[in-house]
């Protein structure tokens, strides 16, 4: 904990098979007016629609619609819902969904009252609103963003060929999200391990940076641990209350601040999946496992002596008689392992990239400061070149 | 996370060597009246009195005192501070000083308003409080307790022979808190250490509780691998920045409700270290220290898969060839080796306790329902006994 920082999360989690209960705690202390915001069928098909409709009707709520909010959600649609709660005169924003349709909630919700361009304003300039803040709630339908307790806010603008993450302060967090495991029950497996890799990534976009000796290390280590245990348990059986309960436990607090205080980060996985992700609107999580076994053993010599500590801590690899570079390389053989074991996508070719599109990806890649190795574009070209 | 649970926490947190400027960004918050709470002198000979007195003045605020609060703050100096903050017409009360000065300032806050009596209402009956309640900041100059962020507070009544803790709901937490590790080097070595003991045991409390398969306990492992290793550092070197600041973090995280989500609890060794501290007056970490080998070596048997659990994910006692009980006991000798390094007392005779005392032990020990044994009164004179 080396550095100084300022840490706060306000939002309230209603966590458990009674989770959408918590709704009927939380809507009391809003006005009668709420815009419902989802994005395609499904919530209706699974009967959660239904579910939040009749609490929003027993809490006697005027129920005012938004659906239809894409996985990467525009600023154009952005428009829409800023008319909708705007005619709504909406007086409390409810998500239902994943993390698309939980930031596209906080993007209406700060620019409701805002008369400036809100692209422009959060998205290009990165101000903090200033108007006031329609408050939002999140019923989580999907685990991986963390969008249900953090700031994040990612829109996208086609024209500008723009996606661009704004992560706003505590005003703008989620005032409650509703998590109940069982609705991620129903995910498709492809979709459910993306997500699984997706709160790897997150943790160890976190844990791969700094040199110190800090209690978010040891904590990540045991999200990492707690994570790879119950993804095999749920790849196996994804019915597996138990083991969808803890990882959307961890998803939460992968990517809610709390294991980022007082430390440096990386994020240059994130950085190189999204580059794939542009050119071949892959699923996200696919792309980062698919560049992360080339992207880390590219940079284990520069952060051996954390490779090292991740392979005996994380992967309990034993370090008797072994070199340093060794148990390291032995750490990350058993994460490639574990990946291959719940399926997912390990090369790019795989998600429809080929060399030839080698120069738009290095071009299209943001450097990182953090990490331990900030990569030149010759390096960044070799990585995507072994993830082929 | 197998239960159901709700999860709110809003204290803001200013950590780090700068921790006291949060309160440049908090008084504005608040009216001009700021009753400032503390313990004895010695925020006053440290420097850490003079320091917040000048941002309070800066502020422009009106600055009026409670000192004076002990260690087990008792239900005459809550009457005493009630009395203050109403004469201050208080908008905000200030707590400079470890956990029982917070402990305390919350108990104010719930009471000055309040036109029953806070003894019987709060600490009695466990009512949470329907008066308006002054908010509360913190300066923490202890850890170990983590009253800087939860609602806990324990409150002394010596007519009555109670000691009583009311675990109050978020809205009693503190508005913020500023952590300073620096503000925690002068503690004589016996109270640290102490604290140290007092923060492994509220994760142990935690831990050895519930046979699920709970992200928290891989949390906690975390935590308490950090702990281990942080405590030994600042034990050659109190001043080493990097080991106080790890565990003034990890001791909140122990406390504030976090690792306790969706899973059972156990504080048997706290209620042991208490009857014990009731008859000695002794230090409460060290009583928790005193006692927690005989009753972790008794309930063993009872809780194995854990205790081997313990023994290799927090101790890296490596498995092979070996039982589960070796494995386990190998556990706590690590562990028990751990606390004589760091001069730990180690029975309770060292603390003034003997046989004779044996009968009013047993007596003043609350069974608790959640460890691995629900004790009988013989298990705890065992206990004690071999303690002694």
């Amino acid at each position: 904990m080396l550095g100084n920082f300022t840490y706060c999360n306000p939002t309230k989690l209603y966590f458990g098979r009674d989770a959408l209960n918590g709704l009927n705690e939380e809507l009391p202390k809003y006005g009668k007016n709420v815009l419902l915001v989802y994005g395609g069928g499904s919530i209706k098909r699974n009967g959660i629609y239904d579910a939040v409709v009749k609490i929003l009707r027993e809490n006697g709520k005027n129920i005012f619609e938004d659906a239809g909010v894409m996985p990467n959600p525009t600023v154009e649609k952005l428009g829409e819902g800023i008319e909708r709660a705007r005619q709504a005169k909406a007086d409390l924003i409810l998500a239902v969904g994943g993390g698309s349709v939980c930031d596209y909630a906080k993007a209406v919700s700060v620019s409701v009252h805002c008369d400036e361009d809100p692209w422009d304003k959060y998205y290009i300039r990165f101000e903090e609103p200033t108007c006031e803040i329609v408050p939002v709630g999140c019923v989580l339908t999907m685990v991986g963003t963390g969008s249900e307790m953090n700031g994040g806010s990612v829109i996208t603008n086609r024209k500008q060929k723009l996606k661009i993450g704004h992560v706003f302060g505590e005003k703008v967090f989620p005032k409650f999200s509703c998590l109940n495991p069982e609705y991620t029950f129903t995910l498709p497996r492809y979709q459910m391990v993306s997500g699984f890799y997706d709160i790897m990534s997150h943790i160890l976009e976190q844990y791969f940076s700094g040199a110190d000796d800090n209690t978010s290390d040891y904590v990540m280590e045991g999200l990492l641990r707690s994570l790879i245990h119950s993804a095999l348990v749920a790849a196996e059986n994804p019915s597996d209350y138990e083991a969808r309960s803890n990882i959307m436990w961890t998803a939460t607090w992968a990517l809610n601040t709390f294991v980022a205080m007082g430390k440096s980060t990386d994020w240059e996985v994130h950085m190189l999946g999204q580059a794939v992700g542009a050119i071949t609107d892959a699923t996200h999580g696919m792309t980062l496992a698919a560049v992360s076994m080339p992207y880390y053993r590219h940079i284990l010599p520069y952060g051996l002596p954390k490779f090292r500590r991740y392979a005996i801590n994380v992967w309990n690899v034993s370090p008797a008689g072994k070199t340093d570079e060794q148990i390291a390389n032995e750490g990350l053989a058993a994460m490639e392992a574990w990946m291959k074991k719940l399926g997912l996508v390990m090369n790019i070719t795989e998600l429809g990239a080929n060399e030839s599109m080698l120069d738009d990806l290095v071009k299209s890649t943001l450097v990182m400061q953090g990490g331990y190795k900030v990569l030149t574009a010759e390096e960044i070209r070799q990585i995507f070149k072994e993830s082929l």
